[in-house]
């Protein structure tokens, strides 16, 4: 994050607003060029980044407290699917005049608080100015060498889990676009990723990643990655009261398998697993349901098959949400 | 780098265009949710991201190849002035509608080819669509733990050096502007910053950043970071032929000190390193320029004077060139 030739706006954002949320070790009070990070011995560094952009990945009339909040849940996410622990990250802010001060003195607190909870400061980042708005977050976490939980792992015969409920990103996107209210909107508002228990899936976990896409589409990724299929029974989804008031139709209940933002996990896990995984879902008073099998693929078609009770197979025309 | 649900754009952009940069240790062919990389033991890892936005640190019309030399260029200036090798990157694009296939095929190449003469492979990144086109990298280095050369390290009484020759950025940037042609156009459409030049300052230069913001700006920067003053000999300053023929009066003279994009790095050294900092620049081909001194600061005004030959400061209206 570079300071400018002299006080403005720039200078004051860095200085006032972000430079208290960051690591004055690693990011030397994002006064240089660059932030230097000792990486802690023997452990891999788990690298992602995430990009919101304004009116597509959240309203253009969203709050700063939401946007700060998407941004953080968003990322972690991936950390938490990796079975990473957060260390730093860099900001990236393309700031519209729709930004302003009190706007991103606002985004600049909640996304403090948001860093703090998660124990992931700020190690540096850039802003510029741009007619749309966006924000990109590239996160660090860290976990022993060689032990990153990747989506290629799932094995034949392993059993398929998800944590919290399915849909819930879906019904609070509808609510944000009609103004209107329900308890699905603050998953949507300010999603939270099972960031502990996705750390204690190592040794458990076969294959994991977060459902960002869309259930189907997310459980395709991990079929894909894994050369395996899978069976899913509908029956066994997790839903909230507000999920399952709204899914009283086949196109319904498809709604939420291929609506975006859940994020929560979606992993697998050899049966001999399930007792430890119950057991930590217990201790993190999490929601955890073995929703299906891995297969063998027939004809190589890598992808989630969802099954009724009449053993009827979910025809979805689309299988996730674009955000592209 | 998230794969969509299904084969399209951003699936094609991913898998045919980027993944062939990607580093398959470390990226897993970016069709994971993270990279996962092993950092060098006893090493620090040396962070930092730049973001260009269409019409604002690049010509709307641009070339791809323009676009992703500047990318890669402005982003490889901060290692180098950290005096780290590179790692590793991650490429976040923002898609507008002008950037269609053909564009961003052509990006997609001279991007792999920039990082490849780099050693510095993808490891992943995001794409989203919006109005107002914008790439960012976040890139990645090493050196040994603790050996960063920072902003805050300069000693009264040290030499200040820069490389490279100062204002041909600027000079560069008006000729993009005007569709002319000349010398610097090369300069602004593709930074070379001295990387292995860089690699080579631990242990020699006391301080260091990269001249992005303007010289005038980034020897402020050193100042304010080291709470020391500079005194600059206008004379020494290193110009192009083109740069010489520019600054005619001290009002043209000042454009090439405040002007940013030069990508040269600026630095400061004890006395008793000029002689191996003199080999170092022979080795590396590179012109080296000692421009002034390192000052004790007068009432906390930590900033450069520069001097004309008859001892006069040359008032600057503007110290830096706001990208802001």
């Amino acid at each position: 994050m570079r300071a400018p030739s002299k006080i403005n706006s720039e200078f004051h954002l860095i200085e006032k607003l972000f430079a208290p949320h960051a690591d004055a070790k690693t990011a030397g009070h994002l006064r240089d060029d660059a932030a230097s990070y000792t990486p802690t011995p023997g452990h891999d560094l788990v690298i992602s980044t995430d990009m919101l952009v304004s009116g597509v990945h959240f309203p253009a009339n969203a709050t700063a407290e939401v946007v700060s909040a998407r941004l953080v849940g968003s990322n972690i996410s991936d950390l938490a699917a990796k079975s990473a622990k957060p260390v730093g990250c860099l900001l990236n802010l393309a700031i519209s005049e729709a930004w302003d001060l009190p706007f991103l003195t606002d985004f600049a607190s909640h996304l403090g608080a948001a860093l703090a909870a998660y124990e992931m400061p700020l190690w540096g980042g850039d802003t510029v100015q741009s007619q749309q708005a966006s924000v990109s977050l590239s996160v660090y976490g860290e976990l022993p060498s060689g032990t990153m939980i990747t989506r290629a792992g799932a094995q034949i015969g392993d059993d398929v889990y998800v944590t919290g409920v399915i849909g819930d990103g879906f019904l609070g996107l509808q609510h944000a676009l009609a103004g209107t209210r329900g308890d699905s909107l603050a998953a949507y508002h300010a999603p939270r990723p099972p960031l502990l228990f996705g750390q204690k899936l190592r040794g458990l976990a076969s294959s994991c990643l977060d459902i960002s896409d869309g259930l189907a589409a997310d459980l395709d990724h991990l079929c894909v990655s894994s050369h395996t299929a899978m069976q899913v029974t509908l029956a066994d989804i997790p839903l909230s009261p507000e999920g399952q008031a709204y899914a009283t139709s086949a196109e319904t209940l498809a709604d939420l398998l291929s609506g975006g933002d859940d994020y929560q996990l979606a992993f697998t896990a050899a049966a001999d697993k399930a007792a430890p995984l119950a057991a930590l879902a217990t201790q993190n008073q999490l929601r955890l349901s073995k929703i299906g099998t891995v297969k063998k693929p027939v004809q190589d078609r890598f992808e989630a098959a969802f099954v009724d009770g009449s053993g009827q197979i979910l025809t979805l025309h689309r299988r996730g949400y674009q955000h592209f």
